[in-house]
């Protein structure tokens, strides 16, 4: 009848009732980043399916994990053409499970997302659309007017799951003629450099060198709970939309700039210019001073993002207490205890990030300088 | 596209990848209890809604719930009355979320059971049947009626959540006049005593009163993982049958028969006839010796429940390491050290059982007696 | 070389690298305990062994790890005729383990106590005698004798494991002449009720019958973190003295006096007068309210303590979410839905506490009152 | 008095009693390397210290901690000429650390090795001398001639944190004209590269220039259980000594051989020779089958050490779930979906080891053969 059950379950598991000692796991699962100069950084699914497709749940289910998830904005994009559930749900509006997730999410600050899924063979596969206005008007025959009607309507739109074996059964995503031409008509804007559990790196190779946002979604069909196991701390894959604001026209705006990062597993992939500030922006050194008698740097890295970072010093100094691999946790901060033979006022270090991706085995390099006397 | 990832980030999360000590922390969330003498104990689920009534599902996550919480038989219970998806789903055969059920159950051992929710004001209030032939055949006008063609197509039909505050706001089961005839004329055989999230002490009082079968359900709408709290170690209630076979046949023999007991939290509510033998089937004296040179028996009970038994000592003897109440953990094994003053060839433990409800306020005794060579 | 390193580790295991979910699972080790009208609540460890006698540490590892446990007094009570390190401690100065733990202690809050053990066969056994000056002036062939110089030291005196197997080997404590004697003489002043691992109904009634001050002590010999599973939520037996300041004075004060509850497992003993004032400051009903359009009275109930308290309702009304037994989780709010069939002003609530002792098979009652409008 | 509450208590805090689902987080502790081809892998920590210089324990606690943490030998190596305990433990033989360890070990499997630390100022340093016969023969003014004694005792000698700032306030491991000469003669046989919580790549260097063993060493002061902060899946850091057999002679002749890997944190140092194939030995790949209607070669790489490998992918081939880093987390089974373009019969796999060092900044490469049919 209500919920509160739940919570009084809750209580009850996370603390250990004979020694009275409490063992808090909090599953602190919304997705966080720091925000970079100039923009805000947001978080956005845009590869969803309901019952209104052939996904297993009602629109509210999507928008109940999203606020879960923390995540700034949804877009339940069903397939047009594709409806096994016809036979119950028979000739469906388009429109209507964004109608619904609209009204569950009206309550929340999640923002909800028109779009829709154009689902063809090969090519061009299938392809999402969002933005649109009206899902209804993209039933049509010959793809291309599809494709069409989408930047009619103002629709940002990118190609999904381009290494899918189901269309490549050899997973490498591989450009067609019918991509390069709606490249070239402004009509495919992006392009999913993963997809629900998968990564490509011949699909960013694709995004770098024709200029397509990368993206980054769940395509989630049953529970995002599940198929990524929530519980044991996993998280859905999710595009982060650098924008100047928290609005709808933002993360268009966005989007079609590019200023995107992927965040897939502990792993994050973008253009250099978009990803580097995010590093930056991530890693702040707290505190770094000189202990007495010696020469050792002592420097408290914070690590404010859901990634750990894994570097690799590439600065002519070594530490104390590490090899040249050093792990930044999520959300942690970590002693660096750096030998630089005498007291400087300032210090630079370098590091090849290697959990970042800017190209096919392309690590960025990030610079943290060190104000001895005063922090970063 | 695939499941592996969810496998993938499994394996990252369970093991702390610097250290390389795993902290294992295995959702072991199927329900487990063991069988009685005579009987299997089968745990089913006759109250749960999708899409097809108010629910948010499609009906093949409910079977994915039952198989991940180890459940023996499921009934998607939909309203017949209340259809708030009308407008995406109109007039939907009543029968066919239980027909997506069974065709989504196929490859599993899942049993699932045809069902329907008959849904009045009060009385007869909320009322479910199951092991029905066929739930359009029960939209009827008269609510007698209904339940009269229930019984005609066999079916089990219990009252749902007496004690719901939307149908009597003081929260207090009541039984009716209406309910008296339908239990005088045997159309009605159980009454949910736990629903959802409540207890109802009034309600086990009824059942009693009226030899109706105890029943416990989930009554679920959204996700059971979100309700239940399944990540930190919570569970649905369901009702434990005590059956011949795992055939739906012998689960509704069993139903009828009235040999349920429900699970609910931490907490067994049954009648003392199928109860006090689930406790004894649940703690086993693995070992029972005396040490040297005093007089303290050492026993190993063995709880192989899910359910954590809060003991309260009525034997004759003390304990050397704990005071009278003791609690057997959940699937573990619990040493006491019973001071019987004198070396013993067998001793007989009594202890009431807190957490297993005969009556309100009622809890039953079981004697375990100890061989002391040879353990139990 | 230093500790910095146990840090890192730290950091690394309480996070995911992979998905950047932290399962922090701190260790919420400090035993916590609120303070009682009138009284400061302190937790004191009053036997533990050294080097210095049988025990595996030197004594700045007690102090530290009775830093590690928030406990605010520890005595060093090495045995004064047990000296198994005879060899390579030749004899010590019965004073030197607690003058090393007290100069470990001086950058710390803990409170140092100088104490010894009597180490006799029975009858007398074993004794501590805590608050004394000089441990060195109780070495003597007859034990009446060094309990009368005890005293002459004010020290304060008890009877340690009167249930030892190894003493008495049906391990019921009795009491000896000797005993009887000591305590007319006004020589012993305490039982240990608790001692390591063990808890003792007799033990209990002899503190009763005879008025001596209940104790729960360690008599730790090797660590704290291994006896006592500290890694897995578990704790050492402490004594909660009720005093008025946070002195030895006052502590040694609140011994005579009696003022006392031992603490084992996820159980309290005391008398009744002290372990009522306890529970009542335990549990804070912080919010009361009715909702809408029912009766059922909403309580969120506090529990500040480390205990998690088994309650038994002895209330006229029934929960809507709970049968009779309750459990009221330590450190957590627990919330209650109290069927009061009307909207009342002020509500009483009764339980029988379960896992507090005030003597063998006793349990106090606890009476909470509840102002509707404004809580508690 | 008996250790079966530390017992009961794990029982309780292992299961969750409301729910009667149990999150087991087994404290794996033991140390876990596979062997490697012609050896056994045996874990060593050869240097710590108790109260009989200035340690915190009595010996049996050291080996006790070592039980525990599942090593295969130790060494109390006390301070020969630092000894703060004077006035407690007066002019103690220098040999009694080891043999109180040595009573303490005899039921159990623990090898321990006698041992002293030769305690200088700078030249030489501190230096531990293992496998010697009688500690107090090293008792002398003269450095060089307690090294020579060490030697005529058949002592193995190394070089203890030539990194520490308190001897070199730069942390600079930096060889000295007397380690040269104790090298020369054959006086001194290793370094530590590891000690405590820190690492040094100079100290590497050092070992790699003069082909001196390569150790890493607890030198526990306190307890193992927090400067490793067990509870939380930290370790201490160890020797891997690869040997012929499983006893004190053959660890030395392992140690004289130079075959040794250190491990510290999530990483494993060594010459290459030694720590490829403990990698390769560590990472087993289970199964290796084309899907069906693709070219995706799916692998299990299961990992059974203690280490988190951090892979760089080197292969001509991507993969379908991973970008070039792929973390095989320890004791876990990874799958790797590779893109093989066509069905291979046979794939070599090239991983360059990121948190394995053969040398400053330098990673061994591994290479996975895998036959398609039936594994590797």
């Amino acid at each position: 009848m209500n919920y509160l059950l739940s919570t009084l379950i809750l209580v009850f598991v996370l603390s250990t009732p004979v020694n009275g000692q409490h063992h808090s796991h909090t599953a602190d699962r919304p997705i966080v980043f720091p925000d970079v100069p100039g923009y805000l950084t947001l978080s956005v699914d845009l590869h969803m399916h309901t019952v209104f497709s052939d996904g297993s749940v009602w629109p509210n289910i999507r928008v109940q994990e999203a606020v879960r998830d923390g995540i700034d904005a949804i877009s339940n994009t069903e397939h047009l053409e594709y409806q096994p559930h016809q036979v119950e749900i028979p000739h469906p509006d388009r429109n209507v499970s964004h109608d619904i997730a609209t009204a569950a999410a009206s309550d929340t600050d999640l923002i909800v997302i028109r779009g829709a899924e154009i689902t063809r063979s090969m090519p061009p596969g299938h392809n999402n659309t969002v933005f649109i206005e009206d899902a209804n008007k993209l039933l049509s025959e010959d793809p291309m007017e599809v494709f069409e009607e989408a930047k009619r309507q103002g629709g940002f739109t990118f190609w999904n799951h381009a290494n899918w074996t189901s269309q490549r059964p050899d997973g490498i995503a591989t450009l067609t003629n019918m991509h390069r031409e709606l490249i070239e008509k402004d009509l495919l804007h992006g392009i999913e450099v993963i997809n629900h559990t998968t990564y490509s790196d011949e699909a960013l190779t694709i995004a770098l060198e024709n200029d397509l946002t990368i993206l980054g979604t769940s395509d989630i069909h049953g529970l995002i709970d599940w198929d990524y196991e929530i519980a044991e701390g996993g998280h859905r894959p999710v595009t982060l939309v650098f924008t100047t604001e928290r609005t709808p026209e933002a993360i268009r705006e966005g989007l079609f700039a590019g200023r995107t990062v992927a965040y897939f597993q502990n792993m994050l992939v973008g253009k250099e210019e978009h990803l580097v500030p995010l590093l930056n922006a991530s890693m702040n050194v707290s505190s770094a001073e000189y202990g007495n008698n010696h020469t050792l740097l002592y420097l408290q890295i914070e690590n404010t993002s859901d990634v750990s970072y894994i570097l690799d010093n590439k600065s002519p100094y070594t530490f104390h207490q590490h090899a040249d691999v050093v792990i930044l946790e999520a959300h942690k901060t970590t002693e660096l205890q750096v030998k630089t033979i005498e007291n400087l006022e300032s210090v630079e270090l370098t590091f090849e990030v290697l959990n970042a991706i800017t190209a096919p085995d392309t690590h960025p390099t990030i610079t943290i300088n060190v104000d001895v006397t005063t922090g970063e």
